[in-house]
């Protein structure tokens, strides 16, 4: 059986021995020491001095805490979207009454950054950038280290949904300037969903202090008073923050380089693999995320038949698209613990898979 | 080694168990089967046919979602308080907006009816009264069963913080109306920390529909639309989940009449035993609560001391008083997964830890 959704994703044998434990006290001096370790590991892999918080709470949680943390309601914002997240991530933010101002792109596009160059130009009101770095539902991985020098240009806060992207790749939160990054435990992490974890820049601190918008669960101003004494305001998902623990172990021995070379290798496999095979992918090559790879669906195939054949004659599980992509792609999840292998293995019963849902390399891909 | 705070609770071997076990697709049919039962079970043990949604937070998520689902900015709400998590339940109103009058009771005393009735007869515009019912941080279990006909008789909604009670106890929320109730898996559920449960009544939902706090992640109206494919809106804590369908396993199997029996005896059990030794209950003991018992530190002792060497020398975990009770209280939890001869070594290493501590039952306590 092999989890080939971009999250949850599977765990590696020391995670889940690492949960198979009791509770212990989460005010007690042996958690307050896991803490301690995640912190300081979760900083090395984001490449940031900044602060991070561990959030009892799913990527989205994460993501609410970003615009909570450092708006107030009115504050005019610009939202990147160029996917089912993006427009999430500006849901949010309207629903605690930012003034959203939409930036979209095609969805299998990325966000160009000349184009935010004009918006922020046309417009100088905007308090802050809103950006899905890789937009888990179409595949699309946006180039964070063009459009952070922008947004620096013009002295905006950045708001930063690395989700299904950090821990996978080499996204330097100090050298780009992020101002506030999201991510959550079940992606790149090799944890079970329930942690989010929030980094905040000094500058973000300061939007903070200001910050109108309500809060109480997510304030990480009261994280910030508790994690002075390596606990968190509220009682933590302590299980799962084992498990953490225990990936972050695994993590900083393969180092991130050596984590970022094997995503990249292991994506273009899944490329690689999806083209030899007659597919298309549906965004563009050069701007493919290296965690998830969205395939078109051929002409004639029905993707609930695909993914259904393929995880019950081959054991492997895959995704289909969100929202307006439902039917029209596939995708494939390869973050955390995924090997060249077990790509291999996937691509194989592909191959054997699609002939078996009416597709035929003869019947070439229209859309 | 024994945990004997008041969450997180130990968890018993069939739950680890459950959770040794790999990720899989929160949205496929395997995973909507537990949540589909975890649901029906949790319905059984609220004894309620009202809507109960999982949420991935601690139990001030849920608490929080009590609130944000049914309030609008502006809205006065009687907030009833006798210690600090009834403290906390009004901080999170006012946080959002809400015209919060507090009802308070001195720290250790239950809330009073009485007072309650005329408080609404006084003022007519309440639109929520929020309560806790067990009150962690003194030992209260505030008696529902009276709180909750006044509630009804003046036709207001009744929030209820039932994070440490219930599952522990015979809380009937349909019978008392109580239109929203939060609770949480660290406490009386076995479960790892990380899934809050709430409940909505008709009522409820329909102050929901009109509720203008702003929510995103907490909000049930989204949560409501997955429910109805057994899933939910956000990545839900997949492990932690797993651990609390096998917990509901062993408390169906019990039974609620028999673990509510089994709470009531260890409570009596640590009551009876602190007593004694010589020592007094913080709570008045007709509103002592079943599942922490609150002990007023003898003179002379030093609750840091005392909870350092039941920890280092008897391998017993117990909580200090929080805030003003600081050193000023120690607290013994007894809910989940807990025996008679548990508690029976727990009062027997206090026999035997007190002196150590300075404590001569020829000392009486005179706080």
């Amino acid at each position: 059986m092999q989890l080939r959704i971009p999250g949850p994703t599977p765990l590696p044998p020391q995670v889940i021995e690492a949960m198979n434990r009791q509770m212990i006290n989460h005010r007690g001096k042996e958690f307050g020491e896991i803490i301690r370790q995640i912190t300081g590991r979760l900083q090395t892999l984001f490449q940031t001095r900044n602060d991070i918080f561990l959030l009892t709470a799913s990527g989205t949680g994460g993501m609410e805490a970003a615009v909570v943390n450092t708006l107030s309601p009115g504050d005019p914002v610009l939202a990147i979207s160029c996917g089912f997240f993006g427009d999430r991530f500006s849901d949010i933010a309207r629903a605690y009454g930012a003034e959203v101002t939409m930036l979209n792109f095609e969805w299998g596009k990325p966000a160009d950054p000349d184009t935010l160059r004009q918006a922020l130009k046309q417009n100088s009101r905007y308090k802050a950038v809103m950006v899905v770095h890789n937009e888990t539902s179409t595949g699309v991985a946006n180039n964070l280290a063009a459009i952070a020098p922008v947004v620096r240009e013009f002295d905006k806060l950045l708001l930063v949904d690395a989700v299904s992207s950090m821990g996978a790749v080499d996204l330097p939160v100090d050298k780009l300037g992020l101002d506030v990054v999201a991510s959550a435990s079940q992606k790149a992490w090799m944890s079970p969903p329930g942690l989010a974890m929030v980094s905040l820049s000094p500058r973000a601190w300061k939007a903070q202090s200001q910050a109108k918008m309500p809060r109480c669960y997510l304030d990480l101003a009261e994280a910030r008073k508790f994690y002075e004494k390596n606990q968190t305001p509220w009682t933590p998902a302590v299980g799962t923050a084992y498990g953490l623990a225990a990936a972050l172990e695994l993590m900083i021995a393969e180092g991130l380089p050596g984590i970022a070379a094997r995503h990249e290798k292991i994506a273009k496999k899944a490329r690689d693999g999806v083209k030899a095979l007659g597919l298309s992918l549906f965004p563009d090559e050069k701007c493919a995320s290296v965690t998830v790879t969205a395939v078109k669906a051929p002409d004639g195939v029905d993707v609930k038949k695909l993914l259904q054949t393929m995880l019950t004659e081959y054991g492997i599980e895959l995704a289909g698209g969100q929202q307006k992509l439902e039917g029209k792609i596939f995708r494939i999840g390869h973050l955390g613990w995924v090997s060249e292998k077990e790509m291999d293995d996937v691509i194989q019963a592909l191959a054997k898979c699609l002939p078996k849902v009416g597709y035929t390399k003869q019947n070439p891909v229209s859309k």
